[in-house]
């Protein structure tokens, strides 16, 4: 592993201009890693964005096969990043190794699935509609479109995912998969780790020959602010807080010229217990969910965070062992100090709520987070009250009864918008309840079936997103294939000399890409 | 044609119950006609909207082949709409009969456009991946995404486009393909119009037995703001100007749930004239372009704003051609008062600038639009000055002389988004200038070449978009089958039970549609 110089990233070379320095933590004993990061001054931000737009013209212009291969390469160095980088990962945000090591996995694995996009060609979203001279009263000219980069793009690393939300983490995978160069503001809860990740990016853009400011980083606090407010970055990407969400947004949309933001934020991914399931097996669903609620502290962005049944004997027996079992989980450290506040502090709104009882869990002490589970009463979420709306990042969860599906629909009804919803339910349980179904759809970006919402697989057909306050824009995704779309836009020809057409809109199809011609999608060559 | 009643239209019923009242105005002589529009009240714009959302669950559930029967019931209704009302329109709008008819069949033309879409099925975006049981180190889930409709959408009636862009225009039929069902708050200039359009579609959706809240529309000042603001709307379509578009943009980005407006507002769409074209068909290229200026009284989204050629004889040529074609060009009337005294007032903004020197026109008087043209010094768009970006909506243009390439490429750097970008130009232009069509499309939705922009095809690859401030985001296009995009977003279901899919997520693949299953695009059925 090479030395930590902390130092900011643009256009291929180090930058340290500025005085101030960030520190970054051992998450377990709070005590200084010997690193300091240097604070990226306004003019550094700016180099970072003009080194971005700089190479935009060159590298959205790049074959896609070629970007691939920028993007395969970096897969390979993330691979190859060893045992010491994983220790230095786990202490920056006490993590477990194992769950460090899945993630470099699915890391470079994201890195792969959008090169194979870049590869089968279908996001370049190609479109001809051919000329018809004879068409009365006017001719039709001929007119194709495909898709474009929208230019450079701002992403934010996540606190808690160092690797697969952060640095080469799936925002940046499909900004660089769509053209878009990035600049990169590391998270201050893992900055070695995303010197080392940059490291790699920087090696794999080298190795293939990339434009110079393909990937750039800048650390410090409140420089993300000056980045969305750059003219020349054109989208953002960002996953954390509701606040810290909106607050990007709020900045974004009141540019010269505003911005999309993709920002997955709060969600308390409701998990819908119905009866026939509770019936046959209600206590291997209690352990199953307390295992969900507390994988990786709680640190998931899909974290079930309210649980729903319908009254009778079986919930309530279920109760009675859910609470058992969260009674029983131990307590974990937290990514960082922050983290473990905002927790406490959440935890204690919760507790402090007339409304609401507790049924499990260890008062909180220093250091680490107790796992807890409340029960809300159905009024709060019928009258739509906020508390119950928002999500404690951790390892929390809150249990609702409601009388009948009635009451069932209605409180859905009030709920806001999420990540996922899940229905834990039996073959019998489901025409009943197919009208809970089509109410979910509208509430969430991904509803599961007998699973838990803790794993978002990275394929073509995820939708890790989902309408307002999960994220800032319902028709993006933060996971999956379908991420490079937020970063690119339909640009159109008419009447344009084949020569001059980019390569996946030539009459002869070059690329063999699928096409819409004419209302057909075909790979076949046009006459020309 | 029914009597023009004035009332507003929620949840299939009429209702007045406001005492404020709007009327409309005969465009050419600028007298009140016949008619009175009730004002809607905060409460009917709340009842619109709630109409609409009411009507969201069913509609946008309804089989995809439903919703083109009720789209292609509505352009059956506007074909049928009869040369009384093409009377109308002219009273209203001053624009030409011809002009109207040819509009009617647009909008019905484009109805029929998203009734295909719907069919053929792509609009789904259906992915399937499948479970992988055997996985390590876990199994895969079975994955399945397809897109809906975001709910109900708000649009905007355009003041130019009375049909196409209106009442039944394109944004409304985006929306309605979509499965959103739409509140239209009709432009102030063609209230009438707009009736008797509304009245198309509300039979068409009886016909086609569609939810009552499906349409909806408003009339009133102010209301559009309520209207934006409204909880239940999740989406705005809206034509119109930058202060217009922009302010509604602001709306959006401010309430408690943000929510997406295409916008689509301000262009000067630049047209550079090459000199091989120059040498060989100078005279052909300034009657053109002077019929492309002055087309529909300048009136259009895509009119040429700009011209720019580079220094030569030939150039000095068409200028001295040009300035006599623009100088013989007929006062016409424009759309109304307002648009008038705009006109006015940004002729009289380009006369006064000391750069800028005026070639062409006549004083502008009272009643009618004097065509114009302008010369402005590159060095105005080199260093950014705001009146060279600013659309003059009318039948005005602005010639600008680079000396060369490189200044070319300086002025082209300084421009703001555009809708359209026009090269003028010879087989040997091609090569020289193959660096400008890169930046061009940096800049643009649409790249012509040897045409005019002011003509926008109705198709599958046209975009009639562009970076801000053409339109709020460049994501999106007004104008073709792409268009249902802005009104949808992804929804994936995990290991969810066949029978509960969307059909265009089940094994059977019951409607046939090309799905991209484990990677690849097919349509056939999956083991079940």
């Amino acid at each position: 592993m090479a030395e930590i110089l902390g130092h900011n990233y643009i256009g291929g070379a180090r930058s340290a201009a500025g005085q101030d320095t960030q520190t970054s933590f051992d998450a377990c004993t709070g005590e200084a890693l010997p690193y300091r990061f240097s604070q990226a001054t306004a003019a550094e931000v700016d180099a970072a964005a003009q080194a971005a737009a700089a190479a935009y013209g060159q590298f959205r212009s790049l074959p896609a096969s070629r970007r691939a291969e920028f993007l395969e390469a970096i897969a390979d160095e993330i691979d190859a990043l060893d045992e010491d980088f994983v220790a230095l990962v786990c202490r920056e945000t006490a993590l477990p190794a194992g769950r460090i090591q899945a993630e470099r996995g699915r890391t470079s694995g994201q890195m792969r699935l959008f090169a194979k996009v870049l590869r089968r060609g279908d996001f370049y979203g190609a479109r001809i509609d051919g000329a018809l001279p004879e068409r009365q009263p006017l001719p039709r000219p001929d007119v194709r479109q495909y898709n474009i980069g929208v230019g450079p793009v701002a992403v934010f690393g996540a606190s808690n995912f160092p690797l697969a939300f952060s640095t080469a983490g799936g925002d940046t995978a499909a900004a660089l998969a769509a053209g878009c160069p990035v600049v990169f503001k590391a998270h201050s809860g893992h900055m070695a780790t995303a010197e080392c990740v940059a490291d790699a990016i920087i090696r794999a853009a080298e190795k293939t020959a990339m434009p110079a400011g393909v990937f750039n980083m800048i650390f410090g606090n409140g420089v993300g602010a000056d980045l969305v407010k750059h003219p020349l970055i054109q989208a953002v990407g960002f996953t954390g807080s509701l606040k810290g969400g909106r607050a990007l947004c709020d900045m974004a949309a009141a540019r010269p010229q505003p911005i999309p933001v993709f920002a997955e934020m709060s969600s308390i991914n409701p998990v819908l217990l119905l009866p026939t399931a509770l019936q046959q097996r209600g206590s291997k669903i209690a352990s199953e969910l307390s295992a969900s609620v507390v994988l990786g502290c709680g640190q998931f962005c899909t974290n079930p965070g309210l649980v729903i049944g319908l009254r009778s004997a079986e919930f309530s027996a279920f109760l009675q062992e859910f609470s058992a079992q969260m009674a029983a989980q131990p307590a974990q450290t937290m990514l960082n100090a922050g983290t473990l506040d905002s927790y406490r502090r959440g935890v204690d709104r919760l507790l402090a709520h007339p409304g609401i009882e507790h049924l499990a869990g260890a008062r909180q002490t220093a250091g680490k987070a107790q796992p807890q589970l409340f029960q809300a009463d159905v009024s709060l979420l019928l009258n739509g009250d906020e508390l119950l709306q928002e999500e404690v990042f951790g390892p929390t969860t809150l249990v609702v009864e409601v009388t009948d599906k009635t009451e069932l629909l209605a409180a859905l009804q009030g709920l806001h918008g999420q990540l996922t919803a899940t229905l834990i339910a039996e073959r019998e349980d489901l025409a009943p309840f197919a009208d809970v179904l089509a109410l979910l759809e509208q509430k969430v970006g991904r509803v599961l079936f007998n699973g838990y919402p803790t794993g978002v697989e990275v394929c073509d057909a995820m939708v890790h997103g989902g309408p307002y306050p999960a994220t800032s824009d319902s028709r993006g995704t933060s996971v999956g294939s379908l991420a490079i779309n937020r970063f690119l836009r339909p640009v159109c020809y008419q009447n344009c000399p084949d020569q001059l057409l980019p390569q996946a809109l030539q009459n002869a199809n070059p690329l063999g890409i699928a096409r819409l011609v004419d209302g057909e999608t075909t790979r076949d060559p046009l006459a020309g």
